[in-house]
């Protein structure tokens, strides 16, 4: 089919890019860092949105819309959080073109509309919520506020890649606000457990709970909760962060409320996001050297249908059969394609929606059609079966339910194993450098010794296990005390 | 309730402001020209998108999503446009922020960090989707290509007003490529009647289809198709416009195809759009001195209940009550909320329901109990019924249907009685300063006389009907000849 795609042994980075293009996922744009989401990745987009929209609003949020632009005053009122962004931001310093008198036809920046303030292009939204917070918060029964927002962001990447690391992303980002340190801090919790049910359910990643590190916080955040997915090549990813502001933003804006003492007291706040940076994750967690896995539940396709004929005469009795099948499974709600051109073989077609990670796929041909059955093949182990027709409306959903938790089981055997606890920072490094995945460690907890490692293996801490079990040891690389293992890797 | 709203007879202008705050919707942020739209306000556009969106992919097309910016020499790419656009927009022309030296604490825009190429934040998609275009599509298989984006997008207005005029407001935008004329005239036209049956149906607005006149055309495009409503204040409201493209983006970035003949032709385009202005029309068109009426398909809360109650005991067997009626029609798929709250009295609760515009209220007293009965107010009429108990759950249903129904038909009302066939200029005149509304009148076709029209009266020529029916007369102001008449008004 001329879509040829590189095996992840010979060059995982490129296998990746390629999925991405030839699976019309997505492309880089002519606008430097900045993609285009093609129909087929959007609709995953779309899948995703839907299924964690559903779960903030059954955890009481609701979504609302705020600027893009953040004026430069306000965007460096907290300033870590302004310090972190800085280096990446897109300036918006004028507000109008004029025809370029030396070139006709061309337009110029008009520097009679330069702007008294530059406007930053949010690199996330704490700043110019918080600065509308202050007006919506004066006493206690305005909290807590629960609100999510769906939105596009810009960092200025340097290095760019599809998904992973784009300029301009979308994503969602929830911003809270509370009367108590406690109530915020479980609503950090809430969400990250939030995240990890939605990873591991919907897009069937396993991931590990946990605090970052000092030096991986969120800027501004008091404590930034994480969940590290790992993926096939043995790197970690971050698929999802809830940071515990403290009261940083509510400092920085002057954001106070009139508690139920009749006292001032100033706001807790909470933030917390995940954006198609996820894409990235479910393709490199399930996929294979002959194109994408999609886990039913986030597949745009779930079924395709592909009639093997020779005549029209066949076609058309295929058809009939074909658009049966499809009606008993759409009116349960699946998505199924009849791939009925005449324009392309059966072969180019199974590659093609192999290719795609359409989960099932159903073949009918003459003898099928004289046998009353059909040949169902599972996208995730490539293995067929012989179906009777009449048992298809039951069978079917049957094996959906059957791949997704295949595909869950697969990648939580590989992540498992994937995790090696070492005790030298000899074993640290050969681990690292031979099968990869994530190391358990002792670290001494400080940030010179996580930059010294970092200096000599490029690997991260990315989180501190949650559910961490107190074992004394010695710091693999400084042989100080520690009471517990952190999670290291080299991380996307 | 300290929410007093300004009347429309007083200040239609400040009553539509305080309705859009004082119910919640919306407000201005500390962005100049941008909008907060607040979680009441949001929920009305995410039920409009869905209702969109459903309409969109029934009609076969995808969802996508493309860059936020566009680089100067790509935006100017299709001149007509890019004039149309460029004194209103906005420039990133840098990608970094660092410390002042001169000022502790504080950012400055890094003159280091000058972009090569400026970046326009998009007023609108075509330039940097036909630009995408070019690499999609190389033959007649490649088409059509039926897409939509829902976005944010920046023009740089000067004189804003919440959801009707915002300096960054957020829309869907569909962007198609069709092989030939006559398809993509199709297309434009099948969309323009998307908008106006989802503008009647879901926000029960009724609109007139027409043509713009040269003068209002979308700059880029051949034809200009829009939908039209009236407010109540006599003024016109463009609900919607689709743009028929001919081949001009197809010119501007060299879109090709190879037709089934095997010639290189070129594409032809269309794009359409709706955005949360419609937001302002849905208010502007229905709504009260007490409040918003929201049409029930487009309602964030569809049902209230309030209890009346003076004892604890009294509200708790209420509840147990409510809670049943709300469980039947949660039910059935309408939302529900049981103003519980025992820190407002009833006519507190129902001025702010009245003002939040929920199409149905009912009360549930000690009395009510008793009778197995409960009282229900419409919103739309203000008119009250008692309602047995075991008919709820088949009245509310059909009383939802019945107000969506009424408010239509009392707009459609007032719409047509708005509509005014003058046959002299002074007529024109007369009529748009007393009753306001449209004006239908002979005009000559020329752009001279359309601006000289406008000069004098602020009337602009909102549409050319479709269905205007083909009648000698004379132009209102120059007298030239004229074969049919068009529809003046002033407008928002």
């Amino acid at each position: 089919m001329g879509k040829e795609i590189t095996s992840r042994s010979e060059d995982y980075a490129q296998w990746y890019i390629d999925l991405v293009k030839k699976a019309d996922l997505a492309e880089n744009s002519d606008v430097r860092g900045c993609m285009v989401i093609k129909p087929y990745g959007y609709s995953i987009w779309e899948k995703m949105q839907a299924g964690l929209d559903k779960m903030f609003k059954d955890t009481g949020h609701v979504n609302a819309y705020f600027p893009l632009f953040v004026p430069k005053s306000m965007f460096e009122a907290e300033e870590k959080n302004a310090e972190g962004f800085a280096k990446e931001c897109a300036i918006v310093t004028h507000y109008r073109l004029k025809s370029d008198p030396l070139k006709k036809g061309k337009l110029m920046v008009d520097p009679d509309a330069k702007l008294e303030e530059e406007l930053v292009v949010r690199p996330t939204s704490e700043a110019i919520i918080w600065s509308t917070y202050k007006r919506w918060i004066q006493s206690y029964r305005d909290l807590p506020v629960l609100i999510n927002q769906w939105a596009n962001v810009v960092r200025w990447e340097m290095r760019t890649r599809l998904f992973l690391r784009t300029a301009e992303f979308l994503w969602q980002e929830g911003h809270t606000a509370h009367a108590t340190a406690p109530e915020a801090i479980q609503e950090t919790e809430q969400m990250l457990n939030v995240y990890a049910e939605f990873v591991e359910t919907f897009m069937a990643v396993p991931v590990i709970k946990g605090k970052k590190s000092e030096g991986e916080r969120f800027p501004g955040a008091v404590e930034t909760y994480c969940i590290e997915a790992m993926m096939q090549d043995g790197k970690a990813l971050q698929a999802g962060t809830s940071h515990f502001l403290g009261q940083n933003f509510a400092d920085a804006f002057g954001v106070q409320f009139t508690n139920k003492e009749g006292k001032l007291d100033k706001v807790w706040g909470t933030s917390w996001g995940v954006s198609t940076r996820l894409i990235g994750a479910l393709i490199m967690a399930h996929s294979d050297d002959d194109g994408l896995v999609l886990p039913p539940k986030l597949a745009p396709i779930h079924v395709v249908i592909v009639p093997i004929f020779k005549t029209e005469q066949e076609l058309e009795k295929i058809s009939e059969q074909a658009n049966q099948i499809a009606g008993a499974l759409r009116k349960q709600g699946y998505s199924v394609k009849f791939d009925n051109r005449d324009t392309h073989k059966p072969g180019f077609k199974f590659a093609e929606w192999e290719l795609k990670g359409v989960p099932v796929r159903i073949a009918i041909g003459p003898r099928d059609l004289e046998n009353k059955t059909v040949e169902v093949a599972r996208r995730d182990t490539k293995e067929k079966q012989v179906v009777a027709l009449d048992a298809i409306a039951t069978s079917i959903p049957a094996l959906l339910d059957s791949i997704q938790e295949n595909i869950y089981q697969k990648a939580l055997a590989f992540r498992n194993s994937m995790i090696t606890p070492v005790n030298s920072f000899d074993e640290f490094k050969q681990v690292l450098d031979g099968k990869g995945g994530f190391v358990l460690a002792h670290w001494d907890g400080t940030a010179e010794t996580e930059a010294a490692i970092k200096e000599d293996t490029k690997a991260t801490i990315r989180c501190i296990p949650l559910d961490a079990k107190p074992e004394s040891g010695v710091c693999v690389y400084s042989g100080k005390p520690s009471d517990k293992r952190v999670l290291f890797a080299r991380a996307y």
